[in-house]
């Protein structure tokens, strides 16, 4: 059985995708600007299977094994792109993601947000 | 010193960010068709500050802490969003990532790769 | 009264939008790469107030005349783009329009296409 | 020849965009929500086969026939999109546009903005 996230950290992937990239001498292509397009085109593909779905249906979809594998591989292309975006911008995203789910937290109390969409969905940032 | 990417893995952050939604009761509003979109629209945020300058440019903003910063953030929303996601999909992001590396690998073979990006541009899938 | 749809051309637009962009010296940066990326922006920003909402819920938020606007705003921004993104590639959108209108004719005839939404849902073109 | 930029008005394109979701019985998916997730899909769409590019190359593509023709049809796509979600949500786009390019001119006066993207760069409206 593969390694599973109980027992990958984000260093073991990170260098995995770079050393991926290395063998194929695509570090030229790698921008931050560039990563963040590719990045951005693989997110829009995640949307893709469930655009005309409502929101319940989108759980469904997922009991179908072929559908769950592309999603799944849409998913990992986003995080590709994510780590790949990390390595080439020296950034380390679990103090990243901590030190912005720290900001979210004052952003929004759990007093105040808790089970309140429509102000959230007015505003620009979330969790 | 917070815990670095070197020490942490993809299975810790995926429980913080799942606390921190269940606290707010926001599961019910994160179907994976809204986080797919909620997603994108990070992804599209991380663009931003890139939209009009030129490869090279996009690291010589880094420089600037402030804007780093702020890119650092733009990345852990999409890192948030995409770790809610495999959570509230039941997918093992590690799992998935090398699943998908896989293929690449079988897709663009190193001989043939090598510093090829023109190619790639009309692909539609990538690193 | 503002002129409107019925008495307004794509050609007059796109040339109150050239000028405006000419005026300010920003063609320099209106590359069809970058015109990509802030369109791509603008359209995410679009998804924005809807994220959290089903699908009926969209049409509700529009009759906040606050909200509204804003949505107008975004829908504005994309086709300034889209449009300014057509001044810069030389491209006639309503020949390019009917023509991708006649593609998609041809894959979806309405026969086998009324009211099927699971088999577009998982290919990658529609309307 | 067809209808140029210079004799189409949008209303027609918005008339002959619904008549052919509607002979299709596709009124029922295209919430503002379900057409925004789309249109960025197409939006993301347009911005890959430029983005291993550098600015410049991206007019440079536009040279070969079979790769201007791939960028016309999803720049129409998103159009499409952008007009569906119009005809859905009531909203006048001439006049929506020029109410924006208002709002727009105040915010970049021409003095003040020529020539300048760096304060565009961290901007987050623009054209």
């Amino acid at each position: 059985m593969a390694p599973s996230d109980s027992c990958t950290t984000f260093e073991q992937l990170k260098r995995e995708i770079l050393a991926f990239a290395d063998e194929r001498d695509w570090g030229q292509f790698h921008t931050l600007k560039n990563l963040s397009v590719a990045l951005a085109g693989e997110a829009a593909e995640l949307m893709e299977p469930f655009q005309w779905l409502e929101g319940q249906q989108s759980f469904d979809l997922m009991d179908d094994e072929a559908k769950r594998e592309a999603v799944e591989d849409e998913l990992a292309d986003v995080l590709i792109y994510a780590l790949q975006f990390a390595n080439q911008g020296k950034i380390d995203v679990a103090s990243a993601i901590r030190r912005k789910m720290g900001k979210n937290a004052r952003k929004y109390p759990v007093h105040a947000s808790k089970g309140n969409s429509v102000k959230r969905g007015v505003d620009r940032e979330d969790v």
